[in-house]
């Protein structure tokens, strides 16, 4: 994870002014051992080694473009850390101890062991990309396959330890950055429309209706009685449908005098604060992204935007700048990152 | 008032760091005729002409330094922008009709006719400068004594419509401005101190406790039983400790991260606000003020703040600009104003 190579989330990707990334997880099990709640130690480790080896071994294709992580290696932070840049899951790290998981290089792939199920496949990118995303999440299902047996029924697909995963074992979502509908209150009706459809939306940071930043996670709940590829889809075309409101509905806000004051003063507090929470940096950021998608600023990329967000999350920044730091110190030297980021915004 | 003669608010004055300007006015009144609120309309615009010739005729040394100015012929919004450049006083162009007052080129001195008193002195002076102010003052009361002779009792001395200008008829003042005093919370026990010593400190934007910028007026209450030396020398020495007891709290404040991030973000806000009502922006210029004053922003001087304050008041924009724009059309014109004069802050 030290090494140079681009991260996922330093890249540009499709409809980026809206979707910032795309994650498909399959969950899978080996059919010859219990589900992990109900497995002995001796029993996880050997499921740790056996996928472990399908992907590391000198028979996988893709032995070199993976690192094998031990939980116990990384400090605490380290592990917070690895949570916020959506590695792996907050369920994960709770409980890390003997846990291990598989990542590539470019941090797009990752592969948990051990968690609600034997094996979680993850497939991150970078804007809108669910087709990319679950035929990679397909390759390294099939990958695993050649050396692991996974609990599959004829009826029921793939077995998991929690029923709302039965069947294709897939979750798809993508992370959308929706100012303007949050703004003029369109999201509780929504998030209701979406609930009929099979889809659930949420907040990515903050609860209920004070969502931070304006951020949402938009995800297939049904894995039983349609493939992948019907998931995939209808999650596609909701993504669109919602994309388009969103765009028309900024294209309308940004003419508006009070937005292009909140956005100017976001950007301008951004550029000159001295003290930065995590959870102010996101409300300003919010309004910095939609004022850079409609072009009333300029001089940063909204993939600097990303870099940035991921960057000064608490637990990365501890795990950057040490773990002694106090809450006060972290907003310090948040507002000192934030301001050299943000130097060319205009 | 149209030439392009440096004004006296564009120039730097001395503790200009603390001090904004200093002003010293007489009253007067012709001895031959009764107090303006007793005068017919003949008798005001005989009054007006004698001082008008006094200072304009051929004989005075100063003729051409000044103009004579009607009030008939300004835009309501005109006259409220003389108040708002403290040439004026409100009361002054509150029953304006009829009224005229003599200004000198660099707007330093003013001389309004049948204001309270049949004549007003001013003068006013960037920084601190009460010595020359009041010898400035007393050098036009000399040149109007060659050709007018005011009412004075060798007991009282110059005598005045209103009883608390009897004497001296001297009201010297210095505007301060104390935003680490304001912060600090000093300035209720200051101003108790300071009405025991014949001197009394208000607002110059704002009531009592909500002084707005931090922006105050301290002047001397006593005109009788002391001279005007005696005056001046007094307001002299308090407001150099009042000087030095603001600077030695900026030191300390300025140390402070939450000060810094105040005045940090006070400079964002200005410079990329598209909304500025002119109450927000004295309380955030105050910071910006104060930032500039203990070097945490540079690129701008104290007199370029000045300079924007004066423009950015109500009346003088809509003077400026038009008198038909509305509140919310001035605050856009205010934030374009400010961005631009604010562009070299950092």
């Amino acid at each position: 994870m030290l090494n140079e190579e681009k991260k996922w989330y330093e890249k540009a990707g499709k409809e980026s002014d809206v979707v910032i990334s795309t994650r498909v997880r399959l969950a899978r099990n080996l059919a010859d051992m219990p589900f992990p709640n109900r497995m002995t130690p001796d029993q996880k480790a050997a499921v740790e080694r056996r996928v472990r080896d399908a992907i590391l071994s000198g028979n996988s294709a893709i032995a070199s473009d993976f690192d094998f992580v031990q939980m116990d290696d990384l400090s605490n932070e380290q592990a917070v850390s690895l949570v916020e840049r959506h590695i792996v899951s907050p369920e994960f790290i709770a409980n890390a101890k003997g846990r291990g998981f598989l990542i590539s290089k470019d941090e797009c792939i990752s592969i948990m062991v051990n968690e609600e199920d034997h094996v979680r496949i993850q497939v991150l990118h970078e804007g809108l990309a669910l087709s990319e995303a679950a035929e990679m999440a397909d390759r390294i299902d099939t990958l695993l396959n050649e050396s692991l047996r996974f609990a599959f029924d004829s009826e029921l697909g793939y077995l998991t330890q929690c029923p709302t995963n039965l069947g294709t074992g897939m979750r798809a979502s993508v992370m959308l950055h929706l100012p303007a509908l949050t703004e003029n209150g369109a999201m509780s009706r929504i998030s209701t429309n979406l609930s009929k459809l099979g889809l659930v939306i949420r907040g990515t940071y903050g609860e209920g209706s004070n969502v931070i930043g304006a951020m949402y996670q938009l995800s297939n709940q049904i894995t039983l009685g349609l493939s992948e590829k019907e998931a995939v889809e209808n999650l596609q075309n909701i993504t669109m449908q919602l994309i388009s409101e969103e765009r028309k509905t900024r294209a309308s806000l940004s003419k508006n005098i009070n937005v292009q004051d909140k956005v100017g003063r976001s950007a301008g507090v951004l550029k000159n604060a001295r003290l930065l929470s995590c959870d102010e940096y996101m409300k300003l950021i919010s309004n910095v992204r939609f004022g850079i998608a409609e072009k009333l600023l300029s001089g940063i990329t909204l993939e600097d935007i990303h870099t940035l967000t991921v960057a000064v999350q608490p637990a990365t920044m501890a795990a950057a700048h040490g773990s002694n730091l106090s809450a006060g110190q972290r907003d310090i030297l948040r507002a000192d990152e934030v301001r050299k980021a943000l130097k060319a915004l205009q």
